[in-house]
């Protein structure tokens, strides 16, 4: 009975003259010795009458769902049968992506998962955006109603609650289920999307000191959000740190372990932000923000989210020169996506198309025929600017040919510079040096695919054995299951909160000195990356 | 911070760039200091936003008022100033009655008080007629919907709702103040009352083996009931112990202090029915309504509820005959309430005018001159029955002369044989005698100004020194009053209900026995009332 929410057997003497007790407090009595522990037990008023009526109905016995909150345990229905299945979905409520899985929650195992786009993108493509719209219709009420709203951010709530609502009929229906077996609901977002999701104003998020309304949401049910899963059906918000920290990142740190680690690992999330955490069960440090441009969608013109026809996988041959790319699905390329992108610039520098400092070669000035002839091949030129042409117009979705510009490979190693200086900030300012680390857990749809041995080439993530990385994923939603099962997972998120230390890099000096010197392939200084070829003077 | 709401002054620091908790965490994590204590501190849904609006533009201080509910504490409301008074009603939501106190929650002192007709009597004068009316119409739904109420049950809701809230407007305006400045309510009643206040089923109720649907009800806020009050008021709601063992009794005993005593003391409560309750901090012995007909309006035809124009008290001189009556707020004569018709039969009996068996003798058969013509001037007989003229035409209300009909005498004699036996039967299924009890408590309607002494003479109550006897008046009201104001009590309720035992009187052979022998003034056994002049075998 570690789950959110879990079904107890009660069995009860049916009432007689010499034993008059209330039916409620006959299904208490029961339902206490049947949990056996001193927690505090809520029957909800509006549940009274209903849950009696079963309960009578059944013969005084039956089976009670039990929400686990906080504050104790709280009836949520009481059925004459055993569930088939108690159903919990765990949200990552992305800013642009909203990805779910539907759990078993007595079994742990997938029932369905799914995605789909956050329809709030329409009110803005960005958090700064959508908070600007959340408040500038604001009326200037002295003294508003307590149920006033502002029509912005009711407009905001209704769009993602309506997302939410439809993203859970269709893991219900994969499962064969009703929306309102759904039983549960974890959500895992950052800061501004867990208030935009509440419907409550994120005005002071984006204004100093950047002050969030509240970072530990109350215990929730599915009925005061008007989720159309259970109305009963507890809902969990993971708790977020300040407003640029928020409960996603609550939920990779959960999810990767390290808060409950003796050893010291490190958690790099590049998600809409890049975020990394370097902790263990004694402390917690973290940065976000800083990492500059993500790597997911967004960076490169032809980059994109990972997804059908998304190149995911990028090599050049060192001798022959042959280029080999695959997508996701295995479909004509559309766009270039994290993975892929790490995978195609390595390669290029490897091949030294492009120099130490990214910038695409001159082909006429190459030595090597074969190499010139590949160049030749692949490098287009217009109004002075080169670009890399890695699927031609013949083999890609709608003739549409993908190409790296020098402004993407500009961006692209900016990212990675950025990424170094904060992992290389972080493990100076706790004292320790990456060889001290036992794992570095790798996560965002970055992290899915990723391989570690073209991001060290890059000079991105630290040269350290491959055995250290390990990626897990989207780990905002692996939080987001975790605390949908298991009791310990949702204390562990308060105790992360608590013991988590915010470095703060964007006025860090430290930081940026060591982003200038990141700035080249690998690196300035190339014996911090011994594994990777170095051609600083060989140009 | 002992009664049901308190008010807490709160202040933080304000938000810097170096100290970002969000606004409502702030206020938790200055909340929680101030209270220092280790219960959980529940920030309701939708109050959040509200509450972190006041508590930012009061510069992150002001006061918290908190609902000490039994799973912790809650926050009801953040006000800017401190609160200038804390209004608290106590209510005994009786079936013909409501009867209210505004208290000053923080100082104690009474800031009004009012009293109103039960508006359901239009639906039923009495509990099974209201039962029946709440039910009669329930439709034969195979799976109600889950706010689904019988139409019935909703009237009766709505009814009893709309009459609190006209004496919550009354006592409010009263002590000049909205009636949403008042921040809690208490509430005690019968079983079926508490039901029906509730809009919750009480079928079962009246039909074997009488099973309410709840005796403990939950925490609630005057919001969900669609009170007036302020709707983060906490209603309290006294627990009863079955259904005929209601939450008024509960109260009773809290009142009566016996309880918390180590001594043993009784409490007779006549109200609708009679309840009495032996016992100490130990144990707790009760019963009810065996006691038959109520001593308050309704058993006498001319009987009515002390109120203006009720004859509360009456004398005969034994010397002169001469008849004294006074009635309440000095009016001409309407009726007779409990204590005056106790003082009435007591006079009647000790001028000898009506016999050991309560029958009004024949004037003709007198003997003593001046009685012959005392009881001549009195008695009327019509049909063959004789009754008592109490006041004549000319100086009663509106001409309607106040008449003690025989059958009247013999309905209280019923009442005092059974009061008396149900004490007898008590105190001897304990073991004790009536000379081991510390304290009497005499409480209802009948129990304001009685006269005890009066009563004795009847053999209605133990012929003990008068100064064991102590009269509350309403104590269903003292107890809603006590547990506003205290925690302990509201604690003692809890106990009282797990360690009182109910003795069941009407199928109580001994208690049978001696009811008949309690059939005489002042009994068939005349040495259990030494103090009481006998007239058995005088006639």
């Amino acid at each position: 009975m570690k789950s959110i929410v879990c079904s107890v057997r009660v069995e009860a003497a049916p009432p007689a003259l010499h034993d008059n007790t209330a039916d409620l407090d006959r299904l208490r009595q029961a339902l206490l010795a049947a949990l056996a522990d001193d927690r505090f037990l809520t029957i909800p008023f509006e549940r009274m009458v209903p849950v009696a009526r079963v309960f009578r109905e059944s013969g005084f016995a039956g089976y009670a769902l039990l929400n686990d909150q906080e504050q104790g345990w709280v009836l949520a229905d009481f059925l004459a049968e055993k569930p088939q299945v108690l159903a919990g979905m765990a949200l990552d409520l992305g800013t642009t992506h909203l990805e779910a899985t539907l759990l078993d929650l007595e079994g742990g195992n997938v029932l369905a998962s799914g995605n789909l786009e956050n329809s709030q993108i329409s009110f803005g493509a960005d958090i700064l955006s959508r908070i600007h719209y959340a408040t500038a219709k604001r009326r200037q009420q002295k003294q508003p109603a307590p149920d006033f709203l502002d029509p912005g951010l009711r407009e905001l709530q209704e769009t993602i609650i309506a997302a939410i609502n439809e993203l859970a009929g269709q893991l219900a229906a994969a499962a064969g289920l009703e929306a309102h077996a759904i039983r549960a609901l974890s959500v895992s977002g950052n800061t501004t999307m867990a208030h935009l999701f509440l419907g409550i104003d994120p005005y002071h998020i984006c204004r100093e000191p950047y002050i969030p309304l509240f970072n530990c949401a109350p215990a929730l049910e599915a009925g005061q959000l008007k989720l159309a899963i259970h109305r009963a059906a507890p809902v969990w918000i993971m708790p977020s740190v300040g407003s640029y920290f928020g409960g996603d990142l609550i939920s990779g740190i959960l999810a990767s372990g390290m808060a409950q680690s003796n050893k010291t690992r490190m958690l790099i999330d590049v998600g809409t932000n890049a975020e990394v955490v370097i902790g263990n069960r004694e402390w917690l440090i973290a940065c976000a923000g800083a990492a500059g441009p993500a790597l997911e969608g967004g960076v490169a013109r032809m980059g994109m989210r990972a997804g059908p026809g998304a190149i995911e996988y990028v090599s050049i041959d060192l001798e022959s020169y042959d280029l080999t790319c695959r997508t996701i699905a295995n479909v004509p390329a559309r766009g270039i996506c994290g993975s892929g992108l790490i995978d195609l610039v390595a390669a290029l520098y490897l091949s030294r198309v492009i120099d130490i400092r990214g910038k695409i070669r001159d082909p006429k000035k190459e030595q090597d025929q074969a190499r010139a002839a590949f160049m030749k091949a692949h490098i287009r030129e217009r109004d002075g600017m080169r670009s890399f042409l890695v699927v031609g117009e013949k083999e890609s979705f709608e003739g549409r040919a993908v190409l790296l510009e020098q402004i993407d490979l500009d961006a692209m190693i900016r990212s990675k510079a950025a990424m170094y200086a904060v992992l290389k900030t972080l493990i100076s300012q706790v004292g320790l040096d990456f060889s001290d680390l036992e794992e570095i857990v790798v996560a965002g749809a970055f992290g899915r695919h990723i391989n570690p041995e073209r991001a060290i080439t890059l000079g991105m993530l630290p040269d350290l054995p491959l055995s250290v990385y390990r990626a897990i994923g989207n780990s905002s939603l692996r939080g987001a299951e975790e605390v949908l099962l298991d009791r310990a997972s949702r204390l562990a998120c308060e105790k992360i909160v608590s013991s988590i230390t915010y470095l703060e890099l964007n006025v860090n000096q430290e930081f940026m000195i060591r982003f200038s010197g990141a700035r080249f392939i690998p690196h300035t200084d190339s014996s911090l990356f011994p594994s990777v070829p170095s051609f600083n003077g060989r140009e």
